[in-house]
């Protein structure tokens, strides 16, 4: 399907080109040398969770699919790889047939991870899973950076509901992957449109300053709102004087004004005396919406405000502070000859310390407790424990080139609630601290 | 020209959805309640810089031109705001024939800009300008950051290369519009092949650790990278012992070997080493390429190293600690009635401190001393004095819906180089300080 076609706003024809021009000159000399039909594992996985973190949140999985899937150089693609000289003429008549026809095994999207955990593995020839590395990790540094925010930002919300409005602090279309992200890790809506579109996601919003200031008074606005959206809609207050602002807003609307939203100021303070004044005013259903620059911390300290809902924007979309995750994408496998028969042997980069990396083709378990609170991440290379045998991690996303791991975004965001929910308590402090898990490696 | 017949793997369709929910509903308000005629200004500015950043760099004002001409709302996208009720049948009718047909000025590209300068200026009907603001930032929020870390490190690098290798860090398609930033702000080169596609940034690389791996022995990987790209390619070093390896490629190239690349361990002590190496083999002109997790001051302390190019990525699509400014898109300026006579008033939030805007249309100047260094940033909304009005920074961009300001990346990039080669020399110190350039209102 050539999404294209489509006019969808937010995908492209292809993406071919997100790809490291080192890509194509490893594939150029791997073809030449002999060594690119080599069956070859390569595994996407992060030495570290970012400093104080105590989990991660496998998030694009599903957009990692499409990209898989929409893998194809064009003409114009390949003439502009040809003007340019990057590779040679056969490599490029290798890629003009190129569909990817391996398999990909990964942690289904929403699940948590840990260092090491093989969030995802890419098993092919060796031409075939190169070309995919950079826009798999683009793709899931990304959105895992933004979930993981997202899942401690829903911690910290409990019942009340997070919505995503960060669009204009990011890339026009980081800001649709960043709402799908946030969805996943317990948002339940956006102010972004083309997020809505491309993925379902409830979409909200009513005005902004611009609206009360673009009229003579707040009155005129207020009711021009309130006659075009009804009286259920939110009625921002904080553009000349907030306590002027409720007592209009009620006037205007009635007890039945949907929400007042507040944008600046002391929100602890703020929240608890316009509470106060919408139940005076005899508003007690209306609710209080709050949406300046909020992050996980800020959302905590408001637990005890009479807070109905938070607008959450900058700090999501990069990731309060961790905008993205430290996920890599290495060969750890690899026959020495051509044939799918081939042997596989584990290799792995020897120098440079923090860099090394565990070889051998992997899989993962997490084990939990009587009680059903999981205890460690277990990862090995040789047969799987005949206890852990149940509970293991990765599950089939592509067989042979073809995508058989679609499921749903809901599945993603109950997946991620769940496998939250089984960490030990700790996972959900906002302090900094390790990782929620020990890892653990078994031959 | 619909981008999405070009097969362009970086544009979308249409920029439309790129909005957030609200701006939506308050245009159907302001239709309905007679506001929408009104002639309006708003403008974008930020009310300060990252914390320690002493200047600005505005980038993405070429792509805003491109996501301007693009806002256009096609069936399906009306179909959607349809069935989701997010506005109703008039406002449809009327988004069926948007087009922007107002003017547009700000800051040239590649310009910097400190707290209040008004780098860009949207003029038109409420109706028509207030759509656009969450492209408009999405867009200069995202790029403008990228912009301010690229310049910081091209700063630190002085005359060697700097070359963009951070697509894996960051969402597929924002890694193109950072290999862009990046590269107005003083970067030589990228490895995103779509970068290079779209906006004819050089694209590089040549080989990766996966490419040493897939081979049995480093031998056969540096002689069929070789013999495949040339005896001017680049070796990664550092994949077993380094000492070896640069024995090993120099055996294998000879001293036309083009460059090796180190991307672990201490790059100062190991660049002298492979630096002394090269040399006693005779490898003079090899060059030393590192790119290991660089920013701005890890490129400062390699000053002194024999390093010939850095590779930089995550800090770079991260900005470097800031991956957005903070820019906001505000009413500034707006009619009391409709029609294109009407005077404007000026308009402003008054509540919420930190969050108060100075209202009016503002004109911009840099007033510079005796020896051509920029002294102060002069704004004010009145007449223009007459020894600044050779010194003004807004240039025209958009006149009655026509893109007037189009220009070429590479006069960006010359701009900012100028910019802030005009700028106090403690511009580019890279400890934290101050704003460089004081911000001067006059009435």
């Amino acid at each position: 399907m050539n999404t294209a076609e489509l006019g969808l706003p937010v995908d492209v024809p292809s993406t071919a080109l997100f790809t490291d021009h080192y890509e194509l000159t490893m594939l150029q000399a791997a073809l030449e040398g002999g060594t690119a039909g080599r069956r070859s594992v390569f595994e996407v996985f992060t030495r570290r969770l970012p400093p104080g973190r105590r989990y991660g949140v496998v998030c694009g999985t599903g957009r990692v699919l499409d990209a898989v899937r929409n893998f194809r150089f064009d003409e114009r693609q390949l003439a502009f790889l040809r003007e340019r000289g990057v590779v040679d003429g056969a490599t490029l008549e290798w890629l003009s047939r190129y569909r990817f026809g391996g398999d990909i095994w990964g942690y289904p999207e929403g699940e948590v991870y840990f260092p090491g955990s093989p969030v995802l593995r890419v098993e092919g020839t060796f031409a075939e899973c190169v070309l995919l590395e950079t826009v798999i990790l683009s793709i899931l540094n990304h959105d895992s950076a933004i979930a993981a925010a997202a899942s401690r930002m829903a911690a910290a919300a409990g019942d009340r509901p997070l919505m995503e409005m960060g669009a204009r602090r990011t890339h026009e279309l980081a800001a649709v992957a960043a709402s799908r992200a946030a969805y996943v890790g317990g948002f339940s809506s956006t102010s972004d449109l083309a997020a809505g579109f491309r993925y379902g996601i409830p979409t909200i919003g009513t005005s902004a300053h611009a609206f009360t200031l673009v009229h003579d008074t707040e009155r005129e606005a207020f009711t021009a709102q309130v006659d075009s959206l009804g009286r259920g809609t939110t009625l921002l207050v904080d553009t000349y004087d907030v306590a002027e602002a409720v007592a209009l807003a009620v006037e205007v609307a009635g007890p039945e004004l949907g929400a007042v939203r507040i944008d600046s100021g002391d929100l602890l303070l703020v929240a608890h005396r316009v509470r106060q004044q919408l139940d005076e005013l005899g508003a007690h259903k209306t609710r209080i919406v709050v949406t300046s620059d909020l992050d996980e911390y800020a959302i905590a300290s408001l637990a005890a405000a009479p807070v109905d809902a938070y607008g959450v924007g900058t700090q999501l979309v990069t990731g309060s502070g961790h905008p993205t995750a430290s996920m890599v994408y290495k060969l750890v496998a690899r026959a020495s000859s051509d044939g799918a028969d081939a042997p596989l042997e584990p290799v792995a980069k020897r120098s440079g310390g923090g860099k090394r990396t565990l070889g051998g083709r992997k899989w993962a378990a997490r084990r939990f407790d009587a009680y059903g609170v999981a205890e460690a991440e277990v990862i090995g290379t040789g047969e799987v424990p005949g206890e852990l045998a149940g509970s293991q991690l990765l599950v089939e996303l592509v067989r042979g080139g073809e995508v058989v791991g679609r499921e749903p975004l809901e599945a993603a965001r109950d997946r991620h609630a769940a496998a939250r929910g089984a960490l030990p308590m700790s996972a959900t402090q906002l302090s900094r601290g390790e990782p929620v898990l020990p890892t653990e490696y078994v031959a």
